[in-house]
């Protein structure tokens, strides 16, 4: 197919125009970008991208992520004009306003066709590579005919810049990830002027040192696009950047080129000047019938093409994967005939050995701790370059490039993707972890060695604020389990969500299996694990390796004649959708409410109010043997009793 | 000077046999780093760092980082053996113990001679840059004859995957940083086993692209070291890395080049073999008197340096900056004189001028946002490769390689680091936030965008969690200041306090001056900005830009006649300092008291108790202008006044 030139100008106008008049009227927003990839954009909307309008969920759709999400003006005017039912052209002029789904930055959960939520930059790109990985692990399972398909990105310099672009590109490069396509938008701006100012580094060859093939065209002129992307599209033995020379900013005649059009509206006199030198004429946010047209029919050429694809591939499992309820029932029954002391960590691996065999899209991994994170089962071989059908990925020490692929794989679906690190090292992914939760997506995290119960490995290492700071994400379950029991129904909960991520805190140290009962009680978030065997005075209340602390100290109390309560609380989100009869009966207001948890204390005023007991670390850890630390900061029943007798006045 | 391999061979393998005795005694530790290191780390000490054991603060010494910091015992084997007061041989056999200087990673807070704490992957060799970058700046201010020595790091396979490593080297590559010299420990093994599990990264291309120099060395071999190092040392127009090509756990025969050497004791039978493969006959913890004695020379080169040095720079401000106590005096007095209404990050910007010029250590920047978080002064022009006597650095879109080397650069001394991103983006650079607390560095951030005040960007970029999450974290101060006198003083805080770093969190909208009156109130932590006019029945709290809220809910109350104070708390780590009286006094039991901050609700319990009211944002944010979020959300008078009546059964 050749591309017309002649119709390709003015439909990549259309692009311009929306974007600076949809800024304009927010007065906010990011016209550099979209006028700047415009060229680009519409040659692959034209020609290169398979997608459908009226199937946005079609699973062998190629998958198309606007990294630079800031540009999102891009994809809200390549949606429109292609012809998605949403946006309409009412949105597009209500950019950025309350209620209108073309939000300031681009969101998954607000528009179909937009693959992810993108904005924070360098993300977008990473979970691209997690899309390619799920593209190529579902090829391997179902078939050439059932899916393949390409994931194209755009990314500008600021994801190039950050961070996890080099973890993500690694990883990319070494799955030889060939369907992975990113269109650089090389304009040489940001923010605070030209890159000159911070960076002198060659870009493409650190790409292809990290296994890409690299291209470069004009991003103005349509045939070098068209050569380009054809190039790019045919190479298929590593992923591809692509590196499109832009001018930010594209068609605003004074403005153009320089940092003053990247992120503030052009203002009312550079508009006038923009249209002037596009040609454009039509009013603010309509786009002539004749080019409409033409972007219609781009938008149409998908419609055969899925319909092949619905004859030959239908039935097959490659959206929301369903996991089974009561798959662990039996494993649980077990555990409970014959008890385990072992690692939370290693009652993980315990019910992923049987998880993983009963779930075949669960795709498991790890930042390089593997032995650690017990993540690894019998039933997954390793996904690699020359066999994508394993299901185990060793992530390198790349743990935010990690979360990014997790929440790739999870938006592209047909997969379940977990992965291991240390907890303290959920700082380093710790925005990709929110973004699962933005998303809603199901990623499961497993971060084991969840407290100073890890040892000697001392205060870098060593967990203190993160079990707390995990939970004031919005929309994220953190689980932490206190035994094997818990630790399965934990899992059942985390795959049972599918619009919610979890987190699995697990211990590094051996526990007791405390729970002599079946059925889920985890699911309440927090429940009684033990009653005071006098009359109650306390109601301990404990998370993981604490609630063996806490049965310990119930058990000094109650020999002094004291009750005690101890209640587990594996998952404080859960507990908080609980109704008020059922949170007040757990946590009665007539009695001595004590927080145990190895971690800051902060918020735990909310169970044992105010003039209950928090029994935590408020202070970074120690390098020492696990027993030795607990001692030293007070998590014994010999230390937190006489507290306890203190503030009853015993 | 010419190496003796004879003599070089037994220091090396000291090295090797305290390290495998010492993980062997603590049965946990990483002995494969030192020992495939030993070689490497023994002709560095012994000819090429500038050091002197009796004087470890000396400013003009070498910078020696261990990135690779499970590798501990490598630091604590040199320091002890080339004369450092400490670690004893004693504190060496309790390595990893309760109360021994010998951590399981690095702890510059524990140990002298440990430049900075490492351990987290990929921070130290950031850190070293950030040293890097403070001795060219003090080279440009105070000449050679003051400052003039080089950064060595020692950094893993682990350092280098790590996505903050391509921030790191970016940056030194642009900044021309020719003293700053990485020995890459390239032993090809991870904890998951072979790096070819994970990676085909072409890893000297990649430093090449950043435009560092690279050159390569037998590891084992120590004329080929001698050749390198020297090498490296001349070359000085650009960073440079070596590779040294190591097996790890060299010297333990059946182990050795495998993971299983990484990161656990060999085990009596391998230690066993290991000293016989090496020739070692010494009893454990025991260095033979002529090895310790060639090393201890290795240690004495460093002091006719360190007397010349004295000789001809002492006096020179190169350790420690005090900030002059009242430097913001004059300042405030205007201020309160002629009231300002502006965002705090423009206060920000305000206060750092009259800083920044008074004050010729503070080296400013920002993660591209220079002119959104205000940070760039008219005293501070660009810290280049043309010009290190400049101030201000570009860090690029590198939030956590920024943090890294405002760390570094703290630790250097001689100088004080801020630098600005958003808030959101502490996400990104969230364990180097970390490491500034528990590193006892006086680094300050400037974090702008606060809120879902920020608007139109939406909730990727609107912070909701992450103020309570950072007050999480031990050692840090957080401030929210509410106007432009609480945001001097703020900034007199965080430089006022040398062993704390803070965080500014500041508004992008504008606010009004509330304060009327001077003395440094923030110091305080929380205390009552206005008095109820009438009996008081509520104690309103707020931080920042809803303070403004606050008192238009204490206008609202008060009309109705019921008495309410409003308390600006622009630092709970600094209130929690307070005694109780005032605590008490500021926080009365018998009113109602309600908290009002656009973020998690989570630990304002702690000062409303569970019956007062906690307003705030447990959900994601929403793209639109912050007025209509503001609204949505509920923080304005009209949504709060009822909520408080209704508590009060009004």
């Amino acid at each position: 197919m050749t591309l017309d030139p002649a119709r390709l100008a003015p439909m990549a106008n259309a692009i311009r125009a929306l974007s600076m008049d949809a800024v304009q009227a927010a007065n906010s927003g990011h016209p550099g970008m979209p006028m700047g990839m415009a060229d680009v954009a519409t040659v692959l909307f034209s020609k290169y991208l398979k997608f459908d309008p009226k199937a946005p969920d079609w699973p062998d759709r190629d998958r198309f992520v606007l990294s630079a999400g800031h540009g999102s003006m891009l994809i809200y005017s390549l949606l429109y004009l292609s012809g998605y039912e949403q946006p309409t052209i009412g949105d597009i002029a209500n950019f950025r306003q309350l209620g209108s789904p073309c939000a300031g930055h681009p969101e998954n959960f607000l528009l179909p066709g937009v693959e992810c939520t993108t904005g924070p930059l360098g993300q977008g790109l990473a979970m691209a590579v997690g899309m390619a990985i799920a593209e190529r692990h579902l090829n391997a399972v179902h078939g050439d005919e059932a899916v393949d398909h390409h994931t194209w990105t755009i990314a500008g310099d600021g994801c190039l810049m950050e961070g996890v672009n080099h973890e993500a590109i690694g990883l990319a490069g070494h799955l030889g990830l060939g369907k992975l396509k990113v269109l650089w938008d090389s304009n040489r701006i940001t923010i605070d002027g030209s890159t000159a100012l911070s960076t002198c580094e060659e870009i493409p060859a650190r790409y292809r040192a990290a296994g890409w093939h690299t291209l470069v065209c004009d991003g103005h002129d349509y045939a070098d696009i068209d050569r380009a992307l054809g190039e790019a599209a045919a190479l298929d033995d590593k992923p591809v950047l692509v590196e499109c020379r832009t001018v930010i900013g594209r068609g605003a005649p004074n403005k153009q080129g320089t940092s003053s059009v990247h992120g503030a509206a052009l203002g009312a006199d550079e508009v006038a000047a923009a249209r002037k030198e596009l040609g454009w004429t039509a009013e603010p946010f309509v786009v002539p019938d004749a080019i409409l047209a033409d972007w219609r029919k781009t938008g149409e050429r998908g419609a055969a093409l899925r319909a092949e694809w619905e004859q030959r591939a239908s039935g097959r499992d490659l959206g929301v994967v369903n996991v089974p309820s009561g798959v662990l029932d039996d494993y649980i029954a077990k555990l409970l005939a014959e008890p385990k002391k072992v690692a939370t960590r290693k009652a993980s691996e315990m019910a992923l050995e049987v998880l993983t065999d009963a779930v075949p899209a669960m795709i498991g991994g790890s930042a390089d701790l593997t032995g650690s994170n017990n993540t690894k089962t019998s039933s997954t071989g390793p996904l690699t370059a020359e066999d994508y059908a394993g299901r185990y990925l060793y992530y390198g020490i790349r743990e935010f490039g990690m979360a990014c692929a997790m929440n790739g794989m999870a938006l592209h679906g047909g997969v379940i993707p977990y992965g291991g690190t240390f907890l303290i090292f959920s700082d380093y992914c710790r925005n990709a972890v929110r973004l699962s939760a933005l998303q809603e997506t199901r990623a499961v995290y497993v971060f084991t060695h969840d407290s100073i119960g890890l040892g000697e490995d001392g205060p870098t290492h060593q967990p203190v604020e993160q079990l707390m700071s995990l939970r004031l994400i919005p929309n994220l379950n953190v689980f932490r389990p206190c035994d094997t029991i818990e630790t399965a129904e934990c899992w059942a909960l985390a795959l049972g969500d599918t619009d919610t991520p979890s987190v699995l805190a697990l211990s590094r140290q051996n526990l007791p299996q405390l729970r002599t009962e079946g059925g889920n009680l985890s699911a309440r978030g927090a429940y009684r694990l033990r009653n005071a065997g006098t009359e109650r005075k306390v109601v301990l209340i404990a998370t993981g390796s604490e609630v063996e602390v806490a049965c310990a100290v119930a058990d000094a109390l109650e020999a002094e004649g004291i009750g005690a309560d101890v209640v587990s609380m594996p998952c404080m989100e859960l507990f908080e959708t609980q109704d008020a009869s059922y949170r007040a009966d757990v946590f009665p207001d007539d009695v001595l409410k004590v927080s145990i948890e190895a971690g800051s204390t902060m918020g735990w005023e909310r169970y044992t109010g105010t003039n209950g007991l928090q029994i935590g670390l408020d202070r970074f850890g120690a390098s020492a043997p696990a027993e030795d630390l607990f001692r030293k900061f007070g998590f014994t029943a010999d230390a937190i009793v006489p507290k306890i007798k203190a503030k009853l006045g015993i």
